[in-house]
């Protein structure tokens, strides 16, 4: 185990800061950062914004230039060795003459998977592994899981009043939660590579599901927003597909799916399972597609079952301050959970005020 | 308005930290501390523990003995001019020599209401008021609502998962929260003269609804326990008839009360107020009878009822952090409520960790 400096801390710490600026558009890339210190100094600081343009290592390097000879490289993530749409990392740091990298993760993606620390030891280059490394599996919580597990991580958010409610019986939810928790919603979306919901909260409330927040830099990213539709019910008026941004409609059995394809949507015919399209094979395909995160905005037919299939990960509950009561719609249908063992518990990550309504998020315990 | 000094503001503190003593064992009465204070240092310090036992200003007055001779008393309430269980306290401070009286608030009961202070004046001790006047009314909140309103205040308490739900369908409940937010109930229990609940609950669960936790200090209080129960349904043989303590069964119309009363009850007969007893006039009657604070610990129908009736003044949630779907019952049954503006805003006063609980406590917005 190599022991770190608090000096090594505080330039991993920024590395990780400067990564998160790709936060909304660096996907299906993961978000990395780089700083290079020279004598205790910043000399050049780099991310990664967008894939297909420079890692985050070359424009820490561009903006080092000759100061990089000898300095060490803090990068948040394994440097990669192969080559993809850009040069290999590794190559540019060992011609730059770097002395040293510390490396918070190694890149669980096959193709770099040590590969690139080996490269640059082959180099005769030192390299410190681990600095920092829970921060830099927590940011790219979706890429590891798409490159380990095949399948995205699946975040479930929810907007509910104190006592659970997420509308009336009469399908009335506009809104429940202020516009502040809206807002919020709109930087999940931009961290997000698909958003998926059901036909019903088609039918129930056509909604948009893009990002139109102008502040936030997606690069003009949208995520692709997934209908789970197993009898191919999809309105070809529905609102989404006019907006700008791709729609993946999830069907199966046999349907005429012309119309839907003229409208602008791609129809996905998928096995079924039960009665409904097996979701887990349409996760399957979401990550073979590279989509890291999987948001869902659904409702209670849709949350529930994902819920019951164990395919949360995450749960993001915006609670507003309101007792809503009895004639009302439920947070999750669930008619297989009968006996109080049968309930989920949760490991509540964090929780924050969000304008006047509460924000938690949380793990589900399986 | 008089400028109070920042040594004015720490006594005051200190008085009302004295007061909370009382929390459990003062009521009836109204929790108050006093300080006596000589050059700066405080002399004497009192509380009130207990009706017909002596007043914070008598303790503490004994407390500072001769130092009480020109000296300053901080009194988180009015001291009394009227001759009740014990001697008016402003006898003892004129007949204590004492220079000057602070007080937090004017006691907004009837029999003392201003003549304290008059009193006080007119032996030519100078009284200041209003020091913390927001900290010392809400210390005794029932109190000046009961005896300003003539009824007391109701807190609601409810134990639901984060999912609003509060059993599962089968009724099976326990238990939602964890130890440590069921003994923070006790302590709930403890500062209420009466914990109320429906006979629906009696049936379903058979409560104690007693404190039962050795810690608190209650000087052998027990809340009175008031059954709603308008049909006198109410078993010989339910636990809370056997415990220490007093159970009130309100009901209406003719029923043969005896053999409740053969097993230690006192059955009030009600107005009815369609299919239940009149809830209104139940509250008035504890009022009467001297209560300040009622804890509402019952079912999701007279929760609801309690609400939408707006007889609840506050509401205490202790949220499990689990999913418990919707094969569940819900928190409130709120059958008038039907659309989106019948819901009611919350004004959240307090956010906490109970355990591994979150307990939020809000005033309702009606």
């Amino acid at each position: 185990m190599v022991a770190f400096s608090e000096a090594d801390c505080a330039h991993m710490a920024r590395a990780l800061q400067l990564a998160t600026r790709g936060q909304y558009s660096a996907h299906p890339n993961p978000m990395v950062g780089c700083v290079i210190v020279k004598e205790g100094r910043s000399v050049g600081e780099g991310w990664h914004e967008r894939a297909g343009e420079p890692h985050a290592e070359i424009n820490a390097l561009a903006a080092a230039g000759d100061n990089a000879k000898g300095a060490t490289a803090y990068v948040t993530l394994e440097p990669c060795a192969h080559h993809g749409k850009t040069r290999p990392c590794v190559e540019a740091l060992i011609a730059s003459g770097i002395g040293k990298v510390v490396v918070a993760m190694a890149d669980p993606f096959d193709q770099v998977a040590g590969r690139g620390i080996d490269a640059l030891h082959a180099a005769g280059i030192a390299v410190d592994t681990g600095l920092m490394a829970a921060s830099a599996e927590s940011l790219n919580e979706g890429f590891i899981c798409r490159v380990t597990h095949g399948r995205p991580f699946v975040r479930l958010k929810v907007a509910a009043s104190i006592d659970g409610a997420i509308a009336m019986k009469s399908g009335e939810s506009q809104w429940i939660t202020a516009p502040e928790a809206r807002e919020d919603v709109q930087r999940l979306r931009a961290r997000s590579g698909a958003v998926m919901t059901g036909i019903g909260t088609v039918f129930a409330d056509d909604p948009s599901l893009n990002v139109r927040t102008s502040g936030l830099n997606t690069g003009g990213l949208q995520p692709l927003r997934v209908v789970l539709d197993s009898r191919l019910r999809m309105p070809v008026t529905a609102r989404m597909l006019a907006l700008p941004g791709a729609t993946l409609v999830c069907c199966s059995g046999d349907h005429d799916i012309s119309p839907l394809q003229d409208a602008g949507a791609e129809v996905l015919s998928c096995v079924a399972k039960g009665r409904t399209v097996d979701v887990g094979a349409v996760l399957n395909e979401l990550a073979r597609r590279d989509i890291n995160d999987v948001l869902v905005e659904a409702g209670p037919a849709v949350s529930g079952f994902m819920l019951q299939e164990e395919f949360v990960d995450e749960l993001v509950i915006y609670q507003a301050p309101h007792i809503m009561g009895s004639e009302t719609s439920r947070m999750f249908r669930t008619s297989s959970w009968s006996a109080l063992a049968d309930r989920k518990p949760l490991e509540i990550r964090d929780v924050r005020r969000i304008g006047s309504d509460t924000r938690i998020t949380a793990r589900v315990q399986y």
